[in-house]
Order: C-alpha cells, then sequence, then structure tokens
C-alpha cells in the first residue's frame, strides 16, 4: 500500500537530536500544516469537540532500513540491551510509521486553509503526516495498562543545572526544552563527560552529564544551515 | 511511502458487518499472525512486560477513495450528520490506516513462529496489518482527553433481547458477541423494522432494533460461502 503525506509538522527541532522520546512534553508546541486538497476546513468539522489528536508520522530521519534487524537498543536502556523491534516504539521497523498522542491547542483557519497547532511533540520540523486522528479516551485511553521496560524508567530524569544560560531562549519556549533536557537528550550511546549539543528554536544548546546531573555549558544563536555540533 | 503488511489478524468476523466501532470491548478476541521474517522470536523480545499493544492495521474492506473526500457519516451520529474525515476515525480518508488499543492475552512462540492472542478486537478476519507497537500509558493514556461526538454518545448501547438464541455460539465467544450487539451494529442508514444479519464465529446472527432494543431473531450456522444476510 502506497501512503502520502498529506502535510507536515513544523517544530523547533531541525534535526531528531534533542527530541523527546514519546510524545507529551508540555510546552514543546508545532503545528501541523496541510497540503491542499487536505487542508480545506470541512475535513476538520468537529474537531473542536476534541482536547486531544493522533499524529501518525513518518520516521524520515533515521534512514531506510535495507534489511528487516529484529532487535534494536531503546536508549532508555542505555543503549546496551536489546529488545524486539514490536516491543519498542523505536524507528527502525518494518513500516516507518510512528504515532504520538498530542494536545489540541488550537485550530487556525487562515484563508480558507486550516493548521493546527498542538503541544507534547517529540518529531523534528519538516516531518511527513499521513493521517490526523481524533483521540478518543473511551478506547485509546488504557490508564492501568502495563508499560514494560518503557514504563519502569519512566522515572528515569536528570537534574538540570545551567538553566540560566537558556535565558537568550524565548520564555514560551523554554519550560519544554527544560523538560527535554531532564529527560535525557542523549543519544543511545553515552560517555559521560562527552559534550552534546542540538538544535532548538535558532538556539545551539550544549550540555554535558555526570552522576545524573545534566550542566547546560553553552546556549548560542545557531548560524544558519549549521547543523548539530555534537550528535553522538 | 509504501508500507508492507508485517502479518493479519485472524478473527471472529469474516466481514466488517457486526465489528463494533472502536477498539476495546472484552470477549471479541483475535490471533495477529506475522509473516516471514517478522515472525522471529527476537522481534518480540521484551513484549511480555506489556499488557496492550497498538496494532496499526488498514482499512481494506471499505473500497479504495478515487477521490478525497472531506467529510464523512459517522454511525454514531445516525448516519444523518457530516464530520471532517479527519475529526473521526472513519475508514474513508486519504491514507487507510487505523489504530487500535488491543489487550495481549498471549504471546504464542510455536515452531519458532510468534502470534499474538488479543482481546478487543475491531477488525475482520484477515485483516492487514502493518505494525505492533507497545502501548506506553505514559505517552498513550489521556483519560481526561475530551472525546466530542464519539465520547458524547459513549452511553448509546442498545438492550438485547433474545439471548437465548445465542445458546449455539461457543460460550467463550458469547460475552463478546452480546457486547458487540449491544453497541448496535447497524450500519449508518437505519430503518426500524428491517432484519439485519452478519456474521461470526461461524454463525449468522440475524437482529431487529426497535425502540432502543435489539432482538436476536435467529441464530444458524453459517453456510460455507456464504456472506451476511442484510447488511444494509
Amino acid at each position: 500500500m502506497t501512503v502520502e503525506p498529506i502535510g507536515t509538522v513544523r517544530t523547533d527541532f531541525p534535526e531528531k537530536f534533542g527530541l523527546p522520546r514519546q510524545s507529551g512534553t508540555p510546552g514543546l508546541s508545532g503545528r501541523v500544516e496541510f497540503f491542499a486538497p487536505f487542508d480545506r476546513e470541512e475535513a476538520f468539522r468537529g474537531l473542536d469537540g476534541y482536547s486531544h489528536v493522533w499524529l501518525v508520522w513518518g520516521f524520515d530521519r533515521s534512514g531506510p532500513q535495507e534489511e528487516f534487524s529484529p532487535t534494536v537498543r531503546p536508549p532508555r536502556l542505555g543503549g546496551n540491551e536489546r529488545v524486539g523491534v514490536f516491543a519498542s516504539r523505536a524507528p527502525y521497523r518494518p513500516n516507518g510509521l510512528a504515532l504520538s498522542a498530542v494536545r489540541l491547542k488550537g485550530i487556525n483557519r487562515e484563508g480558507g486553509k486550516v493548521s493546527l497547532d498542538v503541544d507534547g511533540i517529540d518529531m523534528a520540523d519538516g516531518t511527513p503526516v499521513y493521517d490526523v486522528k481524533p483521540y478518543v479516551p473511551a478506547s485509546d485511553s488504557v490508564p492501568e495498562a502495563a508499560g514494560g521496560y518503557a514504563s519502569e524508567r519512566a522515572g528515569h530524569s536528570l537534574t538540570v543545572r545551567g538553566l540560566e544560560k537558556l535565558e537568550a531562549v524565548p520564555a514560551e519556549k523554554r519550560a519544554g526544552l527544560e523538560s527535554a533536557l531532564a529527560q535525557d537528550p542523549r543519544p543511545a550511546y553515552q560517555e559521560e563527560g562527552r559534550t552534546y549539543g542540538f538544535l532548538y528554536a535558532g538556539f545551539e544548546i550544549s550540555f554535558t552529564v555526570a552522576g545524573g546531573v545534566l550542566t547546560v555549558e553553552k546556549v548560542s544563536p545557531a548560524r544558519p544551515g549549521r547543523r548539530s555540533p555534537a550528535r553522538g
């Protein structure tokens, strides 16, 4: 089956580095823009009644998978332990489809074209979107579900120091960034003492991690066309 | 992007008629069977820790959509009211992808081939599956989400009479069938007094609906190759 993008998500992360591993981080906002004819107002009639939506999107930043690899090394497990691809939400999977539940902040209707403001994104800027579906809590929400390794380590968060260096980042974008840092944005293969970095909202954010503490080292305006300095 | 089925779901519904509109009905069970090489044990390592999984599957029973139709008529709204396709979970959408959260009852490993026993299905037998992902409650479960028209009418259920006629149906398959009937399995265009029918677990189930009461009229063994008698 062929699937075609119906739109794209604009976010503050030009690359995948720095992004949380799952959706739902408050303060990380994005805008879903739709291609014609999917941007028509009628196509969204009734969506106002929903507080959350599913985005079905494509893992386009992870390179094609030449051959089926049955296991992956989730960053949550430190990058050393292998689990089955169908027991993970890893991007390297037979069909590169991702699911994210995001909060619907607003529906824009400008010049008859619809875009959606959402909160809790976990995808890079320009990510292709294949579907938007309303979040129906009666069938989609299973609060009592047991969550395997992902939930066992969900409490896993870092103390963030050097927050004063984030003052250059616009206030409304800062809380989301702090949460993203606390969630340990390092790639799967981690070395203590190493300086990591990622781009966010036009800034280059550099940090180190040691003993459960993430220290923001430097925040500087990203040079145009510059890619992340130390992506691991 | 091309997506290829990794497997298929075996359910008691040979056709889409009679299926609940959303996943999660207890007692409606199915088995997800995987095609090689996706059936390998390693690909499911760690899935035992999860109680629920997402099935990403294809709406293959709804015919191709020649042209983008921005609105649909959800059965929950009686089939007369139109809502935007992106404000619905309707099968007629630009990319025919469906999401269902199902309970993981068991993981079978027979001869090195994995299949999954699941509960709460809402798809017909033989439906193509494009992905299996663990249900991660921390990001997937939003119990406080507001649910639009789907939840406003979620309480909408029928009183079911004539349950004694279901005795021919194997006991372990009966509770799910009763729930499916109470959820009003009529198609979108409904006429009181009309006899409807669908196939379930090898039986042909006929019923009528009047004044909020569904009456089971007849339960008979389905003849091989027979399609649903009155599908609306």
